[in-house]
């Protein structure tokens, strides 16, 4: 395959929606989002592809093979959030255009057809819920009620994507593919600490987000004695700590995060009546997430006992662990190995629209370093030969998945 | 005295500057406290007596004894916070005045002479710092530095002095009165909890005010393991659990609070970048609350090494412990008893203008309780016989004060 192609592709994309730093804002369905659209489409159909668009406006193409029957299909997706970077989700549909433009050149026409999607809303930074476009192509919701999400800025899916000409006619729920593979940056700084340039992606943690209130009593610092406080402050603090050490003692991949606090009245001299607190724990194994959520549950009875203080929560999103093709998996490791790159095996922590295919079709992730562990940042990078890398492992993995049987 | 002329003079005060919920709003210098002035000026003039306006506006009424010679001063302020209660420092002041009243209908003539005064901005909710009045009056502040203060509306204290008539003739510092005693609503929970109607108030706790500031690393906090993150929201949080375990270590009477966090971005998704906490400690004694403030920067220094971290501290305020007259504080205890009152020793956690006069007279403190320990709220409450109570034992203190040595 040719990089440079890769690197120029990915850097045209990024001239739609330039933000400061050498970033990229095309939030979903937007006129940005619309202008990149259709330099990708005009690229598919440069490639003589046939293009298909469904009623969400997800964007597929296919290049056949010598056979007929499911495609074997990569893609991700190439809206951003408001302040993204280059490689987020372009990566893995443009490294798709460069298999199949790789393929073409060399006159190689494959078993089974292959062929490459972006999906829509990918970020969620405009319409909710994320992953909107790859999860209504598997029937995880239908397309009527999406078409009526309303955005941030009031408008809703359906207009918007008849504003910019892509709610298409290919129905919802899509074709199911012979497999999906996504290549996509890391986005956690995993790779980078370990020295390593390939991810073999076993799967997407489970999440859970909890908001959690606390009602206490708002007193003078100076006149109130330890003893007779409801510090609903304090409270917030014990419970981050908590996640802290519930996190290291359930032990790797358990995530925990207190990454939201916010107390009233918040003065230096006055303890909170009120604090607000969100907790985000992730794990790829349900098992331990429910646990770690038990022992969060047990840990609120006891400190709103303790403390004299009141909490109530609220569930904010709750996700299953989703586990990628364990065969495609290891077709990962084993090509990143074979193409002499160093390759470890790890979970996503973020969500991708791999995990939506998986409902429908074998799935598996390649991921790529992330400088610093940044993404949705201006600041986002990934050196070119590890872009490189990641596409030639996706690459040969699709190639063994249009010609082997799994 | 006549307590019904105390309620109804505190009731009446109360009608100038109302606010919904009972409370009051007369923030300092504004024409709200111009009428409250002048209100309670007239009912000096209205006892004949001699009135005083110093520079800053304190204003001070003296009852000439049968020997000329320092004064036995009562009082305390008349503005308040933007949402106040009634008897937050009025009542030391209507009190006094009810003292006077009662003696002059009694034909009593004390020794010495006996006075009332009222101190400009003690709340401080206006311009900075509080307790300015009686600073100003003990010679702690300059006045010209203070004419110039400006307030968070941009009028300078000078300006606003001229505009409500009040920035009089007589000199900064003050004379320094024979004795000191202000009576205070206890704005905290201890007299109530412990079902005692009468603080015999020791002196007032030394402040320390720190705004420390955490740099870390921002990270998705799904992809990125415990082990890798520098996350000062789990630090800010460990900061308040503990401050609030040095409290306790330390004990009575040392308290701590972490009543202001700010995470940045504030995202339940987001390890945060930078964290924002106060610490607030205070302690009578000086010497424990520097070892409170040593033990914080010790563990300060300790959470930035193992965290990787940068923390940054700024002092907002420091101010040492002040030891109320022990003859004077015996005295209150002594005569609350002898007036059938329970009564205990106990510190104050807020500042008042008694700790300003103890730098140039002999001062004590008699405290009534709040109800939930509630204060700067229209829901501040002390019950009628507590507020006489409080004011029985403040002009016994008085009478002892102007007939007896010391």
């Amino acid at each position: 395959m040719n990089g440079a192609r890769l690197h120029s592709r990915l850097a045209e994309l990024a001239t739609i929606g330039p933000i400061d730093g050498g970033g990229v804002s095309r939030l979903a369905l937007t006129d940005d989002d619309r202008a990149g659209r259709d330099l990708v489409v005009t690229w598919m159909r440069d490639l003589g592809l046939e293009v298909s668009i469904d009623g969400i406006g997800n964007v597929w193409a296919i290049r056949p093979g010598t056979e007929a029957g499911p495609a074997v299909m990569c893609g991700s997706h190439i809206d951003t959030v408001r302040t993204g970077g280059k490689f987020d989700g372009n990566l893995g549909v443009l490294a798709g255009l460069e298999v199949i433009e790789a393929l073409a050149e060399a006159n190689v026409t494959t078993r089974r057809p292959i062929g490459v999607a972006f999906f829509t809303n990918e970020e969620g930074a405009r319409f909710a819920p994320d992953m909107m476009g790859s999860l209504v192509y598997v029937g995880g919701m239908s397309l009527e009620e999406t078409l009526d999400v309303e955005g941030i800025d009031g408008c809703t899916v359906g207009a918007e994507l008849d504003r910019i000409g892509y709610r298409g006619t290919a129905p919802s729920p899509g074709p199911a593919p012979h497999a999906f593979v996504e290549l996509h940056i890391e986005q956690g700084p995993v790779l980078e600490a370990e020295g390593i340039t390939i991810g073999a992606v076993t799967g997407v943690q489970g999440i859970s987000w909890t908001e959690v209130t606390i009602e206490g009593q708002s007193n003078h610092a100076g006149t109130t004695p330890m003893s007779l406080r409801h510090d609903p402050g304090y409270v917030a603090a014990a419970i981050a700590a908590f996640v802290r050490e519930l996190a290291v003692d359930i032990g790797h991949p358990q995530v925990g995060t207190v990454g939201r606090i916010e107390l009233h009245p918040n003065l230096v001299n006055v303890v909170a009546a009120r604090a607000v607190c969100t907790v985000d724990l992730r794990n790829t194994d349900e098992a331990q997430l429910q646990d770690a959520e038990d022992r969060l549950a047990t840990f609120l009875t006891e400190i709103a006992e303790a403390e004299g203080v009141t909490i109530s929560v609220r569930s904010l999103a709750r996700f299953e662990p989703v586990v990628f093709d364990e065969r495609i998996v290891t077709m990962v490791a084993g090509t990143a190995t074979r193409l002499g790159h160093t390759v470890m095996a790890m979970p996503s922590g973020a969500g991708h629209d791999a995990q939506m295919m998986a409902r429908v079709a074998p799935s598996a992730m390649v991921f790529t370093p992330s400088r610093d562990g940044i993404s949705h940042n201006p600041a986002e990078f990934t050196e070119p030969h590890e872009l490189e890398a990641g596409a030639n492992v996706m690459m040969q993995v699709m190639l063994q998945l249009t010609e082997q049987e799994l």
